[in-house]
């Protein structure tokens, strides 16, 4: 792999998202996927906007900057494939991408990632290949496959095309608001944030809304990063969260550029308030969300972050072992 | 309550229910509900469209119904109100509507009915009569307040804007299908059955589908109806079943009319071809279903129902309690 720049781990995708990117990956998602519902949910005489993108083919939102990215590769790039480094979201959505563009895709996965999650990812047509975790460096396995290859690295969130990709989000909320009746939505955004790249995408995509997040509790590092001003990586790794999909260790330079500016307000949230938000999912809108993509709602619900106007909340993913999720809907704050 | 009529047990609703009637309700319910998603689904290599009626407001498709009646009253029947007998999601539906117009609504409601539906109801604005079951007969009740107020009653299934707007759900499927690329679809229906409003609604709708109908075990009565050529009904109303939505003791003339000479195939299925329906659903579409909404999957799963062309089925509800969901998605089967 060549040197690393400092927008991005990636040097081929050294260049700066913007919302004209925003608005072209929305055109291509529109032409692929259907929008997913926008579901109203009243909380404390409070009307949120809920946005239910577990209902993506592969369960969560990272099949939009996945898509994003591989429609924008070149014949050549695209014939010497992609990688990705995942245990989740991120995985599924670059090997369905990959699948629908006929891509060759490896992804480097946790040998003890969920059997679940490793047969979805081959089922989708993905070359998986296990690491040990602790011990190999999956970084320096995905590098070697990269030189090896030629093959195009997909970062999780380091990326133009994965931040502009997952910020249409907000454009097709928007226009669902609209429909809605809700002329000048979203006025308020708040979003679930693991390294930032969907946070990062919606500020592009709603120049003009305040953006608020939510981590977990012990895995704040961007919430501590925007209060000092500068990146700083979470500080104990080994700290519990059920909040698997938003357990980044550290943001990029290219989240932060976007987000020091543009955070109105945040929260860390503790396993009680997301549990809390996940059976009001369950109750109230018929639906599964995982931990991690009811961060933003246990944020809002446990009033930690105030609403200001027309909200738009997201439900970011439903990818979640069903015995866990049963333990969290019968009462049982699971840490 | 005047005398019964041989279409409806409401003489005020005594009319053929048509295809037109099916198109008009669901003009006026593109008005004021976006469509549900229609979700594929992969079972052994068949894809199977599912429509996802959990994520109505009411958290079933009983809204559709609801709507088209209360919006065709005039403004005399409007001041008079409406009158509903349920325990469950037609409740909810009767009461949703009757608020967005305004109408005054009366739902009589089994004591001992979950407190949650009682309190959801009552949310909706309605007023919610209770009664003792078993002792007091609901349907008297209801007659008693018919008599004295002159609000019209609101059937669960055997009224003729029911049953078109219940259909409202196979137009919107079609123009999803058509959307998707599948022009023909669908050639294949498979639903639900309580009382067959559902069922009869989806034959007006798709005149040229393949109509198939999935009740739980024990409460067969309408699949025993068409074979017996005449209104058959259950057997034993103290059989134990989980989808408490579909305890429909006997259907009725005007659906049994429809249903007799569209019935392609039909299935009675158990409390473990629920269960493993349920679970699929939670799994790979990340969606709550109640037992009762997931029958006509449960149907085509365990291998009751072959599928022929391009398949329909519905998901029609997800108003369940949070332990028995949490134990039926754990691996217990529930009866």
């Amino acid at each position: 792999m060549t040197a690393q720049d400092p927008l991005s781990p990636n040097s081929k995708a050294a260049r700066t998202p913007d919302r004209e990117g925003v608005l072209r990956a929305a055109a291509k998602i529109a032409e692929i996927l259907p929008p997913t519902p926008l579901l109203p949910l009243e909380v404390d005489g409070v009307t949120l906007w809920c946005k239910a993108e577990m209902l993506q083919p592969v369960g969560a939102f990272k099949i939009r900057g996945a898509w994003h990215r591989l429609t924008d590769m070149t014949p050549l790039e695209r014939k010497q494939g992609v990688v990705a480094v995942s245990s989740g979201n991120h995985a599924q959505g670059v090997a369905w991408a990959a699948r629908r563009l006929a891509i060759g895709a490896t992804i480097v996965m946790p040998e003890n990632a969920p059997a679940a999650k490793i047969a979805a990812t081959r089922a989708l047509g993905a070359e998986v290949v296990l690491y040990q975790r602790p011990g190999q460096d999956r970084d320096a396995i995905a590098a070697e496959i990269t030189a090896r290859t030629g093959a195009i690295l997909v970062h999780p969130f380091a990326d133009p095309w994965v931040i502009e990709g997952q910020g249409t989000l907000g454009i097709e909320a928007a226009a669902q608001m609209k429909a809605a009746g809700i002329d000048d939505g979203p006025q308020h955004i708040v979003a679930c944030c693991g390294g930032g790249g969907l946070a990062a995408g919606l500020a592009l995509a709603c120049p003009d809304a305040k953006l608020s997040i939510a981590e977990p509790e012990g895995w704040d590092d961007v919430i501590r990063s925007i209060e000092a001003g500068l990146i700083v990586p979470v500080a104990d790794q080994s700290y519990q969260t059920p909040c698997d999909a938003l357990q980044t260790p550290r943001t990029f330079p290219i989240n932060f550029t976007i987000l020091k500016s543009r955070i109105y307000s945040s929260a860390a949230v503790t396993p009680a308030d997301i549990s809390a938000a996940m059976r009001l999912v369950f109750e109230k809108l018929r639906l599964v969300v995982e931990p991690g993509g009811a961060a933003a709602l246990a944020a809002v619900v446990s009033g930690k972050i105030a609403i200001e106007g027309s909200a738009l909340v997201t439900l970011s993913g439903g990818n979640i072992d069903p015995n866990l999720f049963a333990k969290i809907i019968s009462n049982n704050t699971v840490r």
